[in-house]
């Protein structure tokens, strides 16, 4: 048996290659998103009872099945399975059982395309703000690691080669400030995405007096997204606005991991984590991995592959609703769950970095100061190539 | 708790955070791979017990076992879980459960190194011959097509403007013959990815006398990847090759997608798919939408977001093992799945595609016969580039 | 022969197949960033000056030639030639040709990483500047089409199939909210990168007194990039960043020519461009074709591939200068390129969009009218969804 | 003044803007094709004359100055101006200035498509045949390299961390397997696109008699690309076939960089190149730094954005011509120069291989032999586990 869809009304029943095909594993997301649907969707209600489409009892009677709805969610115990078409489906039969004819008239004034915009509006909002929150408690782990690091020295390295001394603090530092400044990129364009598309309805607005402010301000959002045909040209293209927020901090964690991975080598050795964050081998007894940083490594360079992904669906298509714009949904999730689970595994070995200050002193060799000796000269009046040409020949 | 690794003796536990972070969704990856494992491990058992490292007697208790084992994974009763690290793991543990002692013997002379590595090769292979099947059948259901449309014109395009004109049977066929094109690419791959990487243990090979050409028979392999350190380098290359193998026939599908899209829209209007394979909208019930092909051109502009993926991942890590190129498993596989469903979907349009006859009969318009009108003037002697300024006159 | 270095002193001459394979087409980059070079230049050693390691007149030489050149270079007859290894020599090796011993002294405190950086960064905030005032425009030619298509019914498309009725000013203005919401992410990108990285040196700082926030306010940055190391661990996420920002005006062009080429086609036949803007076929006498937006399209689709390269080579390296982010200047010179001639002739194209009504006005047919009807149902009193039902069944 | 262009008859002239955003660097582009162009333009008149629609004596005349014509590109006296709308155009411009009426007979029986495609696709083979040489070349070197290690040991590297004992040659061995298995890549790549496009005009064929395996013997190609629509569908995935055939090098090279740069570390210290591979640095006296390592690591790392952009372009449109496909020319090109640029270089850093034996040495510590340990306890009949636990008790 294959499901049945709120468009079919009698024997016009899908293939089920083709079922599978176009839904793909777009279940899965609307588990993630429906506690969104689920909001958006009482918001709806209660503005439908605002211009009298439905009356307040059945209001009422919908907002409290949604909310046991949304508890059921949250512990778990709510699934979209494929009895449903998608998420969106699944709460609208919930309603109908539960409430009979009330629940068939929730829909009226959208359609299933302002729903899951603003569903997915709605968890892109909470994912910049909880990444948001991430990334500072990062910036705090580096401060309390460079007040911790003091003065100790360390080379400084250019092309894999030693160049000039350095600090771990200062190392650390810019490690900070790179952080740091990703914040205002998050803010932004959470502002930017602030908009509510709910009343776009199928992207043509619809006959009815929908009261869009009060949606609008109902589910917190800044603003009305005015024009309906925009709510649908934006889908896709906000999702990609957010991930590329990420990309950023996802390149810094990505540099980092590779500079400690470098690090802790037993050829340089400067820093260690804590057993309990490095692996062994299954053949190999004496070895200390340090596979998390490998994993983050290879999250971060392979991050851009959400983008190549998001890029390319959206802007595959011209205006109006496709399809196509559905596969958004998994790609802009698997991002975002990528990105803030390296912010947290980061913050944890920033927390436990360990210096080897004895490697670390052992290290500060005199190659390292030949600019020290340039300047010297500079100082001195010499003009700084010649001092350099002077300093280079002492060398060989 | 947490896992026991192959590696821990005694309190060196992972932190849940590292171990979450560094096995993602490994788990469920190597679920879909352990058959493959289970196969090599016998076949590597087989080895060991022919220069007697196991007993013939040890062989075939572990080789029952074995079996039993793929049986239970075949029926989905064997399930990789958060106890195990990996799959490989799950195996060794379940052996040892079943057999104690001898289980522990089965690791001997390889490492989770080349046991990953093979059992992906083994995935690998049979998914370029599954699919090579998928596109056999795909140019059977045009060559069907192709017959069924006998000589009905339809106009060509360039541009997205009318050109000149064409036939339907011409269309498809070259539709037949990318596709057909790609079968050499699929077996070409596949002979190249042909190796045996067994035996190589860590990259390093391993100082016991293994029969690597026996395992190679034993697995079916072309020959021996001879070089331990090559087995390791080509991981995520084999892959890469593999799934790039894909790329031509998916370009294809997402054409063939775009063009359908366009000439089933009403202004078009030349084809048609019956209705158990388009759907409907949630409000407005006049609508038969061709998702199908919406998915399916998603799904080709975006498949090469896989690539970026898994280029990032194995062009950024230099040779010998890393934890990275654990990351290059989910992308593979989701690849595979992608490209076979994809084959599947587009075999059952072409086989149910229906000409609108009398709407390709009228769009047989004048302006697709200038070329025509040129061409015979050129017969008659003109120079082209005269007779085409000609012709235009006469439009004006 | 090859190139002179600012390093060599005397015989270590680079081979020329590495010396050509290292610089690559980084000078052709150089020449267009020369300008930025030379102003940064000359804010560095009015800073030198006032450090006194120049003495006043000292730097009125270097200010009077740095002028001069500067002028040269916007005439175009400075160029950097394969004589030079790179842009910033060709700038020392001129002051020394002219200047003497003087010429020598401008590099005191700088290295050519935060030459190069400084210089990149002052590029990157003209660019995003120009650009947003190219939005401003586009979006001021969107107004104008806006009010030149009056109440000019069109129908509206999901699925690309006739979905319910919408007008050409909802479409225009659809994509007029769009490039508008474009606005705020360039202003705040700009902000984010205004930061002056001069003074960073290597990446580790200077052991000299150099007054950074001179050359800050010389060069109107709104703050100094403070730590040394961070400076370099910006580069190449800065421009990442910066090319980002256009992504969402790329897409949203893209999508734009995909909406033309659909209703230009002589099956729609919504609207014109005048003959000016289209092109022939050297073939095909009847033919008009507009190549302007499948070139805009093409250009919407790769652009991806520009942030597939900076993020694959940023990501790519730890902290510290690597060679290989001199590659980042091309990329993104290529795509500031990219992104300011597609809104130049955007621009152009929707100034000159002409309206084919009676295509349009014939186009608005029954099935667009369906949810409409369904809503007349419901303000009547009918639950949605049985109204849905009931229209569903008169059509068919 | 612009162009004229082959479809212009009188007034209809190009607007500038849209005139240099079609053309972008397509000029450019056919400057390097255009000796193939010639060469197919060439064989396309001789079969013309032997249809009787060039005289013997007309094809003669083409013949002798297209043969004259390719001379001057080749010395690089012929150049694609502005003038000219293509390089099409430019040799029609070329034949018609000095011949006359006889010039403009060359176009009869094609399109500027075939053209184009047979263009692309000889200097398609020609790269492929380029590169498979330079490929053998370098696989040559690695052998030499090998042969001149001797038995010089190695540490191998796991994780970035010790692991087993290796060899020199076992490490340069793996590369030169991993080179020698990508070329049938490049062969069968070759075999699949050797396929003659040329007499398929504008997709659809043409009503003369055209001789088409007259000119695919002429042209040395494998056979004709028989269905005509099949030739314009192949425009851009023959060319991402190609592309994607220098994949597995490009990342094997990436990862010899990535080794080299981890090995000539001043903490590492196995292996140097002479002086004049290496670069200084314009304030660091000391520096030698490996550039070319760190340009080959950044053209790896970032060649992925070649395909990501092909294929998003080619993807992106249906059947029959689209303008484009003409973007598809210099990404293709590009990324052939860089492939071959890169093979060139590495093969002369693999003959300039100097070992640091001393260093190489010093590296071979005890916690490289631990599997040794195991192994010869498995040897004395100790299950593997357990003497993999006895060993790392040993340890602690």
């Amino acid at each position: 048996m294959t499901t049945t869809k709120l468009w079919q009304i009698d024997d016009d029943e899908l293939h089920p290659l083709v079922e599978h095909y176009t839904v793909g594993n777009d279940r899965s997301c609307d588990q993630t998103l429906l506690g969104y649907d689920i909001t958006a969707t009482k918001a709806h209600a209660h503005m439908l009872s605002s211009i009298s489409i439905l009356s307040r009892d059945e209001y009422k009677q919908i907002a409290d099945t949604l909310d046991a709805l949304y508890d059921k969610w949250q512990k778990g115990t709510f699934v979209v399975t494929s009895e449903d078409e998608d998420g969106h489906t699944a709460i609208e039969k919930y309603l109908t059982a539960k409430l009979g004819p009330i629940g068939k008239k929730v829909h009226t004034g959208r359609s299933r395309n302002d729903q899951a915009l603003v569903m997915m509006r709605l968890y892109l909002k909470d994912q910049l703000s909880a990444i948001s929150a991430e990334v500072t408690t990062l910036c705090d782990a580096y401060d309390q690691a460079i007040a911790a690091a003091g003065s100790q020295a360390m080379p400084g390295y250019t092309h894999t080669q030693k160049a000039m001394p350095t600090t771990v603090a200062l190392w650390l530092g810019s490690y900070r400030d790179a952080f740091a400044d990703t914040l205002p990129y998050l803010t932004n364009t959470l502002a930017l995405i602030d908009q509510n598309p709910l009343g776009s309805a199928a992207g043509f607005g619809i006959e009815l007096p929908l009261d869009r402010e009060m949606t609008t301000k109902e589910l917190s959002f800044a603003k009305v997204q005015d024009n309906p045909l925009y709510c649908g040209l934006s889908r896709g293209v906000f999702e990609l606005i957010t991930i590329q927020a990420f990309v950023p901090f996802m390149v810094f964690a990505g540099k980092f991991a590779e500079d400690m991975l470098l690090f802790t080598s037993q050829e340089f050795n400067f820093f260690s984590l804590p057993k309990s964050m490095t692996t062994g081998s299954s053949i190999m007894p004496h070895k200390r991995n340090y596979d998390v940083f490998e994993i983050m490594r290879a999250t971060a360079h392979s991050y851009s592959g959400h983008i190549t992904k998001l890029h390319a669906i959206t802007a595959g298509v011209g205006s109006g609703y496709h399809r196509d714009l559905q596969l958004t949904k998994a790609i802009t999730i698997e991002a975002c769950q990528s990105a803030q689970q390296t912010l947290e595994v980061l913050t944890l070995c920033v927390r436990n970095l360990m210096l080897n200050t004895k490697h670390l002193d052992a290290a500060m060799t005199d190659e390292l100061y030949t600019v020290a000796k340039i300047n010297k000269r500079v100082a001195e009046g010499m003009a700084f190539r010649d001092a350099y040409v002077e300093v280079k020949r002492t060398l060989q």
